[in-house]
Parts: C-alpha cells; structure tokens; sequence
C-alpha cells in the first residue's frame, strides 16, 4: 500500500505556479506508540498558506523544499496506539497534502460525525471561527453600523457578511467579479457588493456606504484597504485578518496611504488577530453559528476540487480569486 | 490701542516658511453680549497646527488665508461682559496668533493663578493631557514592558516616556539628534535613546529594544514607524498620536510596508485617539501629573520663544525639529 502525496518542490520567486509543487507515491507510515494513522478525507486550502512559501516572516515559520505541503484537514482513523482514539472516529489532523499521515494524537481533535465532516473545514472549522470571533470580538459592530468586507465570496468573507446582517449591520462585500457580486446580493442578502476590479470602484464603494463604513473586515490589504480606509467613520474599526492581495508575489506593496494620518483624524482602529486566541470560547461559538444554520439565517458555500492531485491546481486557482466560498479537496470519503 | 496680529498670507505648497505669514496691526476688539476680552499670555506651537494648512482632510478643517493663525493661548481677561469671568481672571482661549481677542465666554475655560501660566499649553494641558491618555488609554503598558516613543524631546514625547518609566516600562526615545537623544537619558532618565538620522539607526533601536516593543507611542508616522512596526511583539499596541514627518509636504508618504500583513502575524493594534475623547477625565489626570510634578518624578520641558512676531519663526522651526520640549511664544507677561 502507498500513500500519496503532494510535496513542496521548489520556493516561487513570483506568483505561484502548479509545478512549484510535485507528486510522489510515499510509503504508507506506521503509526509508534502514541500516535494513530489518519486517512485524509478532505483538505482545507487557504490563501494564508502562500505565506508559508514566502522568505519572509509568517507564523507559519521558515518555508522548505521536499516536504509535503501543509494544510489542515479532516480524516479518519485507521489504526490507533492510544485507547482514547480509535478505528473511524473523525478527526481533525494536521496531515497537509497526503492521503494517509501517523501522528501523535495530541495533535488531533475529535470531531463528531456528520453528514458532510468537510464542514469542519469551512463554516464549523477554523474558517467559520475566523469570521465569528474577527467580527464580533474584533469589529465589535452595533446594530444599524455598516459594515464592508473584502474577498467577500471567500471562505471568510461570505459568512462575515451574513453574520454581520444577522446582527442587525448594513452588509456591503467587495469582490473580485460581477457574478460573485451578484450571487453575494440575491443569495445571501447582503445589501450591496462592488466589483473591485471596476474602474469607478470607489464611486461604487461609496455609493453602496451612503453612510459611510462603521466596520471594514480586511482580507486583502493593498489597493482595496486603501480605498475603504478613506471611506471611514470616526471611530471605526479595520479587522486585519488576511493580505490576499499580497501572498502571491515576493514584493509587497506598501502600506496603504493614510496609515497613520486618518487613523490619528478619524480615531481609527487597525487590529490583527489569530483565530487561536479565543480557543477557549470555539464551542459557544460553534453552537451559535449551527442554530443559525438549522435556522437557514446563514448559508455555507462550498468550493470543492476532487482528488489530491488536483490540490496545487485548487490553491493556485483560489490565489487568482478562483473560488466562491470555503475552497476544499476531496480526498476520500 | 492696537492689536498685534499674525494672519495666514498664503498656503504652502511644499514646505512652510515665515514668509506665509504677515504681521497686521489690527484695531482692538469690542466685546460684545456675553464676550469677553482678552490678552494674550502665551501662545502654544503645535505641529498639528500645520495639518490644517494643508488641503487635505483634517479636524481642523479647510484652510484659508487672510485670517488670523490659529492656536491655543493662556490669557488674560481685560474686561468682561459676562458676570461669570472678570478682570483679571487667568483663561484657556482658542485667540491664535494676536495679542487680544474677544471670545464668546463659552469657549473659555477658567484656569487657576499658578506661578507660570504657560505650563495650561504643556504639561497641564492638551499636550500633557496627550501623552498621559494616549500612554494609558490607548497603548495601556505593563509594569516591564517596553516602550518606544517617537519625537521623544518634543513637547509629548519627553512626558510619555517618563510617564512610562514612573508605570514600570521600560522606555526608549527616538529623536533627531544626538543631543537630545543625551539629554533625553541624562535628564529625564529615559533607559536608552536613539538618533533617527544615525545610518545604522534600524540596528540601534534593535539593540536599544532587546526584548522588542510592547508599545509604540507614534509621534512622526513614516519611516520610523515602519521601522518600530518591524520590532513590535506580539499582541503589542502602537498608539497614532500624531504624524509629524507627513505634515510640512504636499505628497504624504504611502504607509508602511507591513501594514496589514505584521498586524495580523503579530496580532497588533494601531489606534488613532485625540485628547478630546477623554475630556470627563481631565480633571483626575491633571491631578496625577501633578503630583509627579511636585514629586520631581516628572520633568517638563519648556522651549520658549519671545514675542508675538516671532511666531512664524517658532512654527517653521519646530517642523524642522528644532524643539525640546513645549514651543511656547511669550506674548505679554
């Protein structure tokens, strides 16, 4: 038996490119004492992970070659050295791109089993979690408050917004096509969403925060924070929660205009987070976002690939703003 | 009788010089209903001043020439329409650059009689009032930390840093030279001070920081900011107090590199504030301060100018740097 798996073969000098990764068919690894075998069922792809590869500083540490790619996933068990675990309970396990991984079971979580366990990596998982605590802990958004989201058809983004409508905010997205804009508005209510890729895309930003923005929830950075900076209240609140729009490329733009300037006029507050600093408050978390969805007050969007040979092809896709909703690669089922 | 006044001729387009400026003899003002006159003591000089003189967007609105330059005064009531203020009485007055103004009694605050009245444009007023809310409120310092402050011998930063020292910090001032820098750690007991000018300066301020930066008090924007964004820790504060590397030019700077990408990998905060927001604490912050003070816990710095024409000169050389403390101009005694 072999296991499958997809390595980091050489580091991008620029935008990222399918072959920067290579397929190999591994040995099937043998769980010692302590940890247990995983089969992978499905792969979370995340923008956050380009920075990875990248010389420069990123919580995921120094970038290398011929190791298998990393990424969280969801898997079963097949084999267990820890009584607390044991053959198919469900799992969410660090294996990165690989159809089977031994590990240390410290570094699993349990997971129950549902119908679909690749909701773990979307709207259940660290990526629901990303928009819940960002907005709320973070934006700390009022009712009435309008809020704007960027990558707003991205895993993160297209849950911010429902969630910020939920709590009572004008919801304004900011993607990267008209249809994307479209299905944001007629399928998930959000009150408007602009084309950022337009040529009057300020006016149009403008035009859809007649009142001005309250809360602007950032997963790109670059040209886009930029022109939403300019559009803030006083005492307005920017989530800093991803750099889409710099993970591709070895030479980041500079800083927004106006950093620090409106922020000092205007009473600004810029701030960064991890998700892992409200481990302690996932569950409560978790419990909310699942009434909203049995209530059908939030909708998760799935983007799957199929297979793990088409992971390089799915990452690459999603750097170039290819997804709709939470990117995954079926594995197995 | 006449009234000394010095009025906005023209509006820079790059850099301010004293020949944007001209002195008048205006005719004395008459107080009318509910107004009272006033002299001028003393003047303060402050480089935000010089944002309102700019096209751009700032809190003090757009500006015009031909009128009288604005500034903050401690002065004197002459006569009084108003039982409320009478001769004599020691005032806070929005006058600007003029020897006498007569204000409607609402926008005056009453002062007590102490031996120097200049010390209501400084330590005892918004200058001090900005330091001591920007340091506590908004970058809110551990006893242990470290924190860097930047234009650390102007009129803010000499008191935030000992402010910090007095909290337990560990404080670090960034000037622009080598002897304020001297005087900054000789005087005033700052534990290290670096020359922004210093070719080397990045490596300085690292060896300066060798536990890195829990709270940058940010007085200049620009490119030492970009340097202290780079030696932040994680979970660290930086506080937009003011952007005096932006204010004397046309075309301000783009931000810093690593905004937003070092705000969400270090989870860091930037917030912009003014001392106008903490207005029901004044009182109770003016009693601290001067408790440290009478202590000699807290030392501050008055640089001081004489006469009301020498206004301009005071102005254009404080952008340059030319500061050690609060730039006062002495009008009348």
């Amino acid at each position: 038996m072999s296991n499958r798996q997809i390595l980091i073969d050489s580091l991008p000098t620029g935008a990222l490119a399918e072959d920067h990764f290579r397929a190999e068919d591994g040995s099937m690894p043998e769980p010692g004492d302590g940890q247990a075998l995983c089969q992978t069922l499905a792969i979370s792809i995340d923008a956050g992970a380009r920075a990875g590869l990248q010389g420069s500083a990123s919580y995921a540490g120094a970038p290398r070659t011929g190791i298998v790619m990393n990424g969280s996933t969801v898997s079963r068990i097949v084999s267990s050295n820890d009584p607390a675990y044991k053959e198919g309970d469900l799992v969410s396990a660090p294996s990165g791109w690989q159809e089977y991984a031994a590990h240390d079971t410290r570094l699993l979580s349990p997971l129950p089993d549902i119908e679909d366990p690749a909701a773990y990596l979307g709207v259940l998982g660290g990526t629901g979690l990303t928009a819940y605590f960002g907005l709320f802990e973070i934006g700390k958004p009022k009712a009435g408050e309008t809020l704007v989201v960027s990558a707003a058809a991205g895993a993160v983004g297209h849950l911010v917004g429902q969630m910020a409508r939920i709590h009572g905010c004008r919801a304004v997205g900011i993607a990267g096509s008209d249809a994307k804009c479209d299905r944001l508005v007629s399928e998930l209510g959000f009150d408007a969403a602009v084309n950022y890729r337009e040529d009057n895309f300020r006016q149009m930003l403008k035009e859809a925060c007649p009142e001005g923005i309250d809360v602007y929830f950032d997963n790109t950075g670059g040209d886009v924070l930029g022109t939403a900076l300019f559009r803030m209240n006083e005492n307005g609140r920017i989530v800093c929660c991803g750099v889409v729009s710099q993970y591709d490329t070895t030479n980041p733009a500079p800083g927004p205009r106006g950093v620090p300037g409106l922020l000092v006029n205007k009473r600004l507050t810029m701030q960064g987070f991890l998700v892992f600093d409200f481990l302690d408050q996932y569950e409560a978390a978790r419990n909310v976002m699942l009434e909203w969805l049995e209530q059908g007050q939030l909708v998760a969007w799935q983007d799957q690939f199929d297979g793990l040979d088409s992971a390089p092809r799915a990452f690459v896709d999603l750097l170039a703003g290819g997804n709709t909703g939470k990117r995954i690669v079926r594995v197995a089922s």
